[in-house]
This record gives C-alpha cells, structure tokens and sequence, in this order.
C-alpha cells in the first residue's frame, strides 16, 4: 500500500509544481479509484481570484465530473499538504473514503492543526487518515515563500529608492 | 440592523424556494456588501452531482466574480440554514465579516452543531455570528422532507404489490 501511496503522493506533487507556474502557493491533489487517478486540481486561488479554488476543491469536482457522481466513496485524496478546514469539509460532503498528506498546515489545517474535524464521533461519514512524509512537499513550499519574501525585499528597497 | 437583516434573510429563502423546482434540499444564500447583494445561490448538489455546489459556496463564489477579487472582507453571507463544515471553511477562506442564519443543521453545521468553528482562537480570521429565527426557513426544509418520505411510502407499496 504505501508504494501505491507514494506513486499517487507523487502525482500529487507534480500538480503542486504545475501551481508555482502560476505563481501560486505550490499545493497539488489528486484522487484515486481503485489504481485510477479520477481527479486532479493544484491551487489557483490567486489565479481565479475565487476563495474556494484549492486543489483538493478542484480535484473533487473533477472527480465528480468523471463519475458523474458527487459521491466518491471508495476513493482516495492525495494533497501535498494538510487539507484546510473547507477542504476536510467538501472530503466529507463527497464521502470520500480515505486521505493521505505529507505535511501539516498550522494556519488552516482541519486534520489536526486547527481542529481534529474527521476524530467528531457524531460524523455520520468516517474518513481514514494517513501521513507520509516527502521532504519535496516541504521543500515546493519553503522555496515558494522564500522568493516571496526575497520579492518583497527588492520591492521594499526599492520603493525606498523612489520616494 | 435587523430589518436589514430580515430583509436579506427573506432573499436567502428566495434562493432556497429556487432550490426546490430543482428537487434539492431547499437552502439558499446571499452575499452583501453595504446595501448591494453581490452574491446569491441555492443548492445545487444533485443537479450537478457537485459535493460542492452548496448554496454558499455558489453564492461566494459568485461575489468573488462580482468583486474580482477572493477577498470579500466587510461582506455579510445571509444563509437560510447553519453553513456544514466546508461552508464554515469557505467564509474563512473568503475572510468574509460577519454571517446570519435562521436554523441549525445538525448534521453537518459547522457553526454550533457539529464544531464551533468561528470560536477557534487559532483563527487568523474572525467572523460575527447572529442568528434569527425565521419560521419560513424551517417550513421550506419540513415540506420537503415530508414529501420525500411520502414519495418514498409510496414507492415501497409500490413494490411491495410488485413483489
């Protein structure tokens, strides 16, 4: 299984690759049935300028659009990183059966950064949760903020210059 | 403030009398900025087949094309019924200011039935919650559900004289 899992987590992260061209925060998800990826989405939130476009949001609709259904159950949601609480909130909505990630969101996770949302006993939908660590997923993010921040500084020095 | 309020709940329940010449739960949602609706939408799960096309996600993410912009601080969504989980998530996303609804849902609310998501004080985000109580809001749902289980009653006596 974990072999399998990581393939997918792969698929996962090349999606988040595909948001950096985008200059969006790198998230990328993809979702599994059986050994077929029904659904894929990376983050484009800026790019839309629409709140809910997060990858896992994308790639569930896709997924729905493939089955022609908007229950997924039996599926699996590979993300890159820790789902927000919207997103742990549409995997319930969609039913789907199971999520891995590979690293914690401590702004807006809903997994277990901000709330434990799948653990609620009076759910009547239960979701399986794992983690495996890929230190690429880390590395996508660390890089991404680092130019921003790199960005903000020349723009900063700059603007200094001008007034 | 509450006249207004009343007046943009009644065009929530608008939206949620629309979701039933589409056979669907009857839920609407409004978004309002100063004294302009921005955003309106009604349950569309089924006729989609989208887990995600609840009457406040289509409602934000119409005020986010209205506005251009994901940021909808200073908006008020106006919901018929207490937003699940990932409507909850999606109000933060959206950093929207302050939300009133008329019933809970406690099966999926996000707000007071299942979590009190808004009261997390890890939230960088914060959200004014009122409530007010409309009884046309729980009508709508009432009729609703009765007809489904009438229309289920006698789908099985169907059967059962089939059988």
């Amino acid at each position: 299984m974990k072999n399998k899992d990581i393939l997918f987590l792969n698929e996962a992260l090349k999606e988040a690759a595909k948001a950096l061209s985008y200059k969006e925060v790198p998230i990328g998800a993809v979702i599994v049935k059986e050994t077929k990826i029904i659904g894929r989405g990376f983050n484009k939130k800026e790019f839309l300028q629409n709140p809910t476009s997060h990858a896992e949001i994308i790639a569930i609709e896709e997924a729905s659009q493939t089955l022609n259904s908007w229950r997924l159950t039996g599926t699996t949601l590979y993300s890159t990183v820790e789902p927000c609480i919207m997103c742990c909130g549409a995997i319930i909505q969609a039913r789907i059966s199971r999520i891995v990630y590979c690293i914690p969101d401590e702004k807006f996770g809903g997994v277990e950064s901000l709330f434990s949302i799948f653990s609620n006993e009076k759910l009547n939908h239960s979701v399986k949760v794992e983690k495996i660590y890929l230190p690429r997923a880390k590395e996508l993010l660390q890089n991404f903020f680092k130019t921003i921040r790199k960005n903000r500084y020349n723009f900063t020095n700059f603007s200094q210059e001008e007034t």
